[in-house]
């Protein structure tokens, strides 16, 4: 399927819901936002239908939601940033209610649904086909879309950072770019505002941070207690990973949280060389060679001298 | 003095050097060495003339350079990064010795010097300048030079979140990316890659965070303890900065560093719509609305309540 035929299809109907994965992130919720945005700049009724209130995190930007409880009302369903029909959560039933559902994505894995379909990998993010399928539209931008679309792409590449970014990426943001609205307080919003028991938490997990292999390996173990000294949200543990392999001279970063009394949710990363997924496999685990993950049933002590010997043995050989 | 007349003068020289500013940050290099390995494709001999030993912090990147020691040969010198030749630190008075100086810069605020000067404040880094130097030159762009471009344009506009980010930066950063060099990597390096000494002193800092007004000022203090706690070393405290302002509902961001006894360095930032000037020249410093400084004489907690005093008292109106 090509996008403009999906751009085609699209001009034709009149009312139009989109739809995002569960826990949406910036590249499902700027993706979604900056073409209701252009549906609705078109004459059409759109609206973003989300599983959940918009996260805290977003709403330095006033978008405006609808909650799955409403019910759906539109004949054509998009989908956005979503994989798998699975990552829509409870939204997955409306998928049978709607005349036609189209997919848009740009994940590697995944399983394509809909009636009409478009996957993009080499896209970094949703955004990335959300501003071509504008093109294909002949849908001027706005400060609206640019600011989403601008959010959508930023944040599923880490700011630019990570290497699914490409020359493409930058072209798309240049255009961005042109539009009049303030990026720099958008970046502000997004990565320098960080509620205080999440700060909190941040500075517990320095705090904790330990070494072995005379520092090739970086450990923060996160127990239950932490998580209620600074009030923090069991999701707030998330971009701790980074600062396990941030100090200089870390190769494998390991980052505990305790869930239970014997149950420990264990992330992998590793910077250069080791294959962290070899670690993750032999507690039954799995991911990358550069992140991986597994469950340990154990209490948090134990189960961080299991992990640090595994990883030691995969730094050895 | 146009880009394309500088160009033509440096085709005609065989002999280089270049120098930049004192405390080289990853503009002042990466655009020295771009131009560097440039120069050396065409046949010139030239290099790098710093200061000081590369900061450690780009050891990385495997750039040679020669220190003021060694003394001048090159007849042309290329001043870069450098809106003053005070910037030059030990290295001005070569100006005298040189036949020619060419000077490109990209500051505001600066007193132009030399034989041939270009000056460009739209561009976001001095590596816009040297990016469309090259091309006037129509030297091809190599994975070396890209890297070094990629690295000037990366860092002076805070990983493209600063409000001198352009159009424009993004479509070079497009152009260098199509070159095979491994950005993600750089990115690591440079953003996440961390002496342990100064990550032990942001635990400490974070810990030390503290809010005054309803959490609408937010302030660290950093004590000569602090510093031999961690181990870090004092230019180590630059980038606390940001964590007095990163906390949700902060305006007024204050960071005081204990230099002796009775002297305390005082950074200040505002979010959105406090002028800090105000309260730094209220101390005698200056700087601008949205980042100023000032120096109290006087122990570090009393110098903390004179200077929350001051901010609550701007926050009022």
């Amino acid at each position: 399927m090509s996008i403009k035929k999906i751009a085609s299809f699209l001009k034709e109907v009149q009312d139009i819901t989109i739809l995002t994965h569960i826990s949406p992130d910036g590249d499902a919720l700027g993706s979604s936002f900056a073409l209701c945005a252009a549906l609705e700049g078109m004459g059409k009724r759109a609206k973003v239908v989300l599983p959940e209130p918009l996260p805290a995190h977003f709403a330095f930007m006033n978008w405006k939601t609808a909650l799955y409880e409403d019910g759906l009302t539109a004949q054509t369903l998009v989908a956005l940033d979503c994989g798998d029909s699975k990552r829509l959560g409870a939204a997955e039933p409306l998928l049978e209610q709607a005349e036609t559902v189209v997919m848009l994505d740009h994940h590697k894995a995944g399983t394509p649904f809909g009636d009409l379909c478009f996957v993009s990998p080499a896209s970094s993010a949703t955004g990335e086909i959300i501003f071509d399928l504008l093109s294909a539209l002949e849908i001027p931008l706005t400060p609206e879309i640019a600011s989403a679309l601008y959010i959508a792409i930023s944040t599923d590449t880490g700011g630019f950072r990570y290497s699914n970014t490409t020359p493409r990426t930058h072209q798309i943001v240049a255009k961005l770019l042109e539009l009049p609205f303030d990026a720099a307080r958008v970046n502000r919003f997004l990565y320098d505002c960080v509620p205080y028991p999440k700060l909190k938490l941040t500075s517990l997990a320095l705090d904790a941070l330990t070494f072995f292999e005379n520092g090739k390996i970086g450990v923060i173990a996160v127990s239950l207690d932490m998580l209620r000294q600074s009030g923090a949200a069991p999701e707030d543990t998330d971009g701790l990973t980074d600062y396990t392999r941030i100090a200089q001279g870390v190769e494998i970063g390991i980052l505990l949280k305790e869930k239970g009394p014997e149950e420990v949710k264990v992330s992998l990363r590793s910077n250069e060389y080791a294959d962290v997924s070899a670690i993750a496999t032999a507690f039954s685990g799995g991911g990358h060679v550069r992140a991986s993950g597994c469950v340990i049933h154990a209490p948090l002590a134990q189960a961080t001298e299991q992990i640090v010997a595994a990883a030691a043995k995969i730094l050895k050989g």
